[in-house]
């Protein structure tokens, strides 16, 4: 039977429907995950005062919420407490214990002087922090520092070119086998 | 005028179309929040046997993922390097400096021994997990040792009640304060 201009009209009344609320659940699903995604992980895309010299490293945003690695402590002179945090990347590869890190890998090593605690003469807290360290994995773009970026920032500045000179050497010679990094994860 | 057959099947064709469409909108947004929401935080609701003696508390689901707080080192005897981490409730709390911590609020201490990094003479690194210490807040339950249940565990099962009746006066005598806590956020 011939449609009818009024059954015309609520057949396609009822599809505008259809497709508007198909449109409405795809914006309400996705939308939250993309820009979760677009902020959770990465570096910064700040401006270049904001990088490491050299790598171009930024501090990543919200490096603050990752997930520990581990901690660890330096005796004098720096005498400071660490936590190395890692990216969604960085935590699969450790737990999965494989190396090389994949590229995407973020390590973030946060310090802080170390001072007495006041409660427990036995105890030493964070005082004041003192730098933050970030390593990237990118293995064409940092292809001849062993895949890895490094940036050095003290109060979320980078530090100075001849500082970022020395960061490869030192994870060249002592963690070459271990696809440069030092940090193991905290059972 | 007076709808005829065909358009009232029409228009309640168009109707459910929408109420099944503005269900699986909720349906697709809400379960979700909500599922991630009963995952995410509080104690496991698991058996007896994990709970802490004379307070219940168990290790809570998903802690290694938690924001860290603060790293920190014990000296001998004990010899340990540890991480406490807080759930939501607690990091928030944290960040806006307000005592006391509101109910809900979970901190968990991570402790390892302390080993020499065989990398570097001067830095010590975790070594095997000592305990995993738990403090829940619920001002009611727990009225009696200032709104705080303890637990504390070693390989993932719970000490002793000795060991627990020690907890609170430790707290209470050292830290009453600070809302009986001792870990203050790490810059």
């Amino acid at each position: 039977m011939t449609p009818t201009e009024p059954e015309k009209k609520q057949r396609s009344y009822a599809t505008a429907i259809t497709v508007a609320a198909l449109l409405l659940v795809v914006l309400l699903t996705c939308v939250p995950y993309l820009v979760s995604i677009a902020l959770a992980e990465g570096p910064v895309q700040g401006n270049a005062a904001d990088a490491s010299p050299i790598f171009g490293v930024t501090i990543p945003a919200g490096y603050k919420q990752w997930e520990l690695i581990a901690p660890a402590e330096e005796a004098a002179p720096l005498d400071e407490l660490r936590a190395v945090v890692g990216n969604q990347t960085a935590i699969e590869a450790y737990q999965a214990g494989k190396l090389p890190f994949p590229d995407g890998t973020i390590l973030v090593k946060r310090a802080w002087k170390r001072k007495q605690s006041p409660e427990f003469a036995s105890a030493t807290i964070p005082g004041a922090a003192t730098t933050v360290q970030v390593m990237v994995k990118d293995s064409r773009k940092y292809a001849s520092t062993g895949g890895w970026g490094f940036g050095r920032f003290v109060n979320s500045k980078p530090v100075d070119e001849a500082q970022h000179r020395t960061c490869f050497a030192c994870h060249d010679a002592r963690a070459k086998s271990r696809d440069y990094v030092f940090t193991r994860l905290a059972p």
